[in-house]
Formats: C-alpha cells, structure tokens, sequence
C-alpha cells in the first residue's frame, strides 16, 4: 500500500485507473469531506473579471469571525488551509514536536520538527502542532485539556491548533482563548465541512501582529472572487450550519452501527470520519475497492482504514454489502 | 492623492464612496486588466465539492507551458502572480535591486531591496527583479537587452523578471531562456491578458529545483478546482488568444490617437494600458471621475496617469468628452 491513496484521501482518479472503473460507480468515502455541500445558489454572483476589492475579503472576515466566535482582527483568510499551515509554520519557526500520527503536513510546517505520541501530557518546552478533533483517529481533547496545555507552555513556544474537522461541535473550538498575547494560532479549513474542497478556503486564527506577517506573504488578493462570495454567504447561513451538524452526527451514528453490525469497532469523535484498526484492513481495503468504494489506508499504519460518510441510503446499503462479503 | 486609488488600480467600490455613485455608470480604466475577458463558458465544468486531484494541476501546467513555450518542468502554477513574486523573492534572498517605478510588490520580494532606476545597464553583482513590459510605464526591453543583462550576471545573482504583461507579444518573452542552470525567474499573470483577474492564477517559471521548494510552501492544491478549469480551458484557446492579441492592438492603437487628439503624448509599448505625464496629472484625474470615470494616478510619480482600454464605444467617446472639457 505505497501507492497516491494511502498518502492522502480523494485519490480517485488515481484509484479507479489502478483499480478499473468497475460496473458501478465509484463511491468516495477517501476523505472526511461533508458529501452534503453548502447549496452553491446558480445566482450566486462571481465577478471573475475584477479584482476582489479590499471590502470584500473583509466582509467574508467578519462573516468568518462571527462563525468562529472571535474578533475578525483575529482572522486571516488563506487559500486553503494547507498553504495556512505551512506559511505561518515558517513564520512561527524555532524548535517543534507535531503529534503524530496526524494530518501529515503538521510535519513539514517547521523545519526540524519531531514527531511525538500524544499521550495526554502537556510537552512543554517546543512548540507543539497538534489537530482536534485529530486526523485520522477522531481523538478528540476538551477545551479543558486544551486550556492547561495552553497555561502550561513555556516562554515563547507556540500551540498551532489544528481545527480543521472542529466545525461539528462549536463547544470544542479553542477560539475563545485567541487573543493578543496568548502564543496560540488556530487552523480553520472550509471545504470540509461545508463539502466543498475545491474552492481552497482557510483561515488562520491568532495575534494581529502574526497575521500582519502572513497578510504580507500573501500579498493584497490572496482569495478568488468565488472563494469570497461562496465563503461569506456560506458563512452567514445559521440554519444550514445548525441542520448540517445535527445532520452529520445522524449520518455518522449510522456509520458507526453498519461498522459494528460487521464486526468492527469506530474509533473517534468527529462525524465527517470513522476510523477502525483491524488486521485485515489490507485487505478489506482491496476487497471495497472490488466493490468500487474507495476507503483511505494510511501507508505508515498498515491496520488503519478511514470511512468518510456514505453520501446516500444507495452507498450505505453497497458499503454495508461490501462490508459483508469478507 | 494618498488614498487606495493612488496605492493600486481596480479600487472602484472606494472611488464611489469617495467620488459619488455619479449618473452614469463608472467606468474603470485603473487597471491593465483586458477588458473583453476570455469568455467562461455557463457549461464549465467547476467541481466545487472534491479536491482538485494532482493530474488536473498538472494538465494547467502542460497547457501554460505550452503556450509559453517551455517545458512543464519549468512550470509552476501559483494562486495569483502576487503571491508567486513574494513566495519566489523569499526563496531566493541575498541583496537584490528592483528597478523603479513598477509594480509596487517588486519592493517587497526580497527583504532590504533597493530601488534603482532603468538606466539600460546591466546592473550586475546583485539579485535585480524587473518588469517586461514594465508597469506603468510600459517600457519594453528587446529580448537581447534581456539576454545582454542575463550573460553579464554575477555568479550566484538572480534575474527576476515579471512579465504579467508580456502576453500581447510572445516575440518579447524571455521563457525560451528558462533552463535548469539559468538563474532566471519569470512570473506570468493570467487574469490580465484573459481579463479573469478574480480568479487569481499566476505561475513562476524557472529552474527546477526551486519550484520543487516552491511547491513545498504551497502544498499539495494550491488551485481552485475553478483556477485549473478555466485557466486549462483559456491557454488552449487558441483562436482567442490570437484574435485578442489583434484586437489589444487595435484597441491601443485607438486609444493612443484619443489621447494624442486631447494633446497628451501616451507612453509605453504595452497595449493594456498607456502611460501620460503631465503637470496636470491631478486635476485631470479629479475631472476624469466627476465624469464617472476611473484612472489610475501614482502617490509617488504625481506627474503621471495611467490608462487602461475603454471595454466599448460608449466609454471611448465619453472618456474623450470627459478629455476635451479642461
């Protein structure tokens, strides 16, 4: 399992070339991506011509920050979180742990930066990069937890949080411990839970004078015209926000019951995914992809595989099928 | 004149505010943005909700590489030309000059660059970053000036050379002097010859080994699913971008005459925009949007405006009346 999908999910192109196209058309459960999207309206007015004006990537700022819950001198929007990451992790700099196993670019934000388990210590002394809820095991720490690693960390080293999968539950956020001198950046991604990955929307969330550094790596017009029009008004609707996350939690207790009644146990607390770790995830991997459902292994860890939610009662009755045919 | 209109081009929105909303519609010549914009077609396909999967990145690259006529591997795709010259300018370092007046980003690249002025030498023994066509007076180097200045380098100093508006002319680009042992950038802009500028798509061209590191600073997608569709769509069009290059130069041409006709003397060599100088720059620009119409004055060079194309015969008859009235 070296190949593009065990490396990072929605590989599917990839997949069905190695794997054929099958009779059947391929169901992606590859990442942990909403397959409900926010409604993108035909009228949604995208001016590609122009440059996106100042005001603009302000009001989807303050959009954001409402959402989020902070002051949108806090905000700093980026083309996908991915580049956030790795921007403000050269920023940040010095010596660094990222928890691992974990969203592997948390590896490649700092030069030098160590791996670490994560086992429930605070890890003062470096700057820690870690993810909640965490990517691919759902681990997820409460604010408590969060709180006291934050007052544990010594002079100068950084929490760079990753809360890239946090939008399901406000209650887990660490937004409201953003603040001028707290030594705290937060990583927001908007295409997962709004489902719409391609639009490459992020933000970083910490003190103005980092963001001050990171608006001067991006330059004046760092967003399309369509990632601010898509993003505010995505921002700005409660109830599709509220009915999504009652939605999600729906669609992954369902998960969770298909996964059991075939013998495997989900592990973690974010509903876009479910984890299990079996001997046989190898070859319950290939076997899904007889049945065209593309599911995500992780090369490092051989007895993991992800399920990201089926999009439709027609994909949870396949993947249940599947599931069943060891 | 210290306002956002003096500071870039395309701040229409604050013009208003500032100027008023007037009766007739504003019309923005502050940019050298093509009016008449590659036309997005309604049935493009723009799959918002998956990733961008890396072959469709590197299908853009193919299409942009073959237009600009070098090899893919010395293409790199980047969200807007603005975030490519700061990325590129950090990677590259050292002591460098940027040749001014042009484009205001030039300054900032690469920490502690001096201005120098274009006095048509070679100006060797530091990193020198420099516009072709330059901006905003649209000055246009012969490409064996361009290869004069790149022989004569000292070892180890780069020439950056930003050539978002070198797209009217292919005979004027320096891409066939891109190589593995060039140390040559050169930095093309999409939206201003496709008129697309919202959708923000740039690339860098050079060596390979610093678009590997690069790439390392942008992740994995660092597109839109819409900057790759419609940027892949647009550089194969290529009965559009030969017919654009007719009509820019006739369109230019129209607007030289008008100006001449008004008893100004325009300069430069790029067609998206022409150049004035005059004592009275100011006033001009101030009577200019009492008529509902937008140009672009420079803090720094009060002596000059800058025009973009009118996008119609209306706006060409009322930008000369608006000329006419001193």
């Amino acid at each position: 399992m070296s190949d593009i999908w065990t490396w990072h999910g929605g590989a599917l192109d990839a997949a069905k070339r190695h794997f054929g196209t099958g009779v059947e058309p391929w169901i992606d459960l590859s990442t942990g991506i909403n397959p409900h999207p926010w409604p993108v309206p035909d009228d949604l007015a995208i001016d590609w011509q122009r440059l996106p004006e100042p005001e603009l990537l302000q009001q989807l700022e303050a959009a954001a920050s409402v959402y989020f819950g902070v002051a949108a001198e806090h905000v700093c929007a980026v083309p996908g979180t991915e580049i956030g990451l790795r921007l403000a992790g050269r920023l940040i700099g010095g010596s660094a742990h990222h928890v691992a196993p974990s969203y592997r670019t948390h590896g490649e934000m700092i030069a030098g930066s160590t791996a670490t388990e994560w086992d429930g210590d605070a890890q003062s002394g470096q700057t820690l990069i870690l993810a909640n809820p965490n990517n691919p095991d759902g681990r997820l720490l409460k604010p408590e937890q969060l709180s006291e690693l934050l007052r544990t960390r010594a002079d100068g080293q950084w929490l760079l949080l990753d809360e890239a999968f946090a939008d399901s539950d406000p209650a887990i956020s660490m937004t409201p411990m953003v603040s001028e001198t707290e030594l705290l950046l937060i990583f927001r991604s908007f295409g997962k839970f709004f489902g719409l990955a391609g639009v490459r929307l992020g933000f970083v969330l910490g003190p103005p004078s980092i963001l001050a550094a990171l608006r001067a790596q991006l330059g004046a017009w760092p967003l399309s015209t369509a990632a601010i029009a898509i993003g505010t008004a995505a921002y700005r609707d409660r109830d599709w926000i509220a009915a999504t996350r009652r939605r999600l939690h729906d669609d992954a207790a369902r998960l969770d019951l298909m996964l059991e009644r075939s013998g495997y146990r989900p592990i973690g607390h974010c509903p876009l995914f479910r984890l299990i770790e079996t001997e046989e995830a190898q070859s319950l991997f290939d076997r899904l992809t007889r049945a065209s459902i593309l599911t995500r292994p992780f090369a490092d860890q051989p007895h993991w595989l992800r399920f990201g939610l089926p999009p439709d009662q027609a994909a949870q009755a396949r993947l249940e099928r599947a599931l069943g045919h060891g």
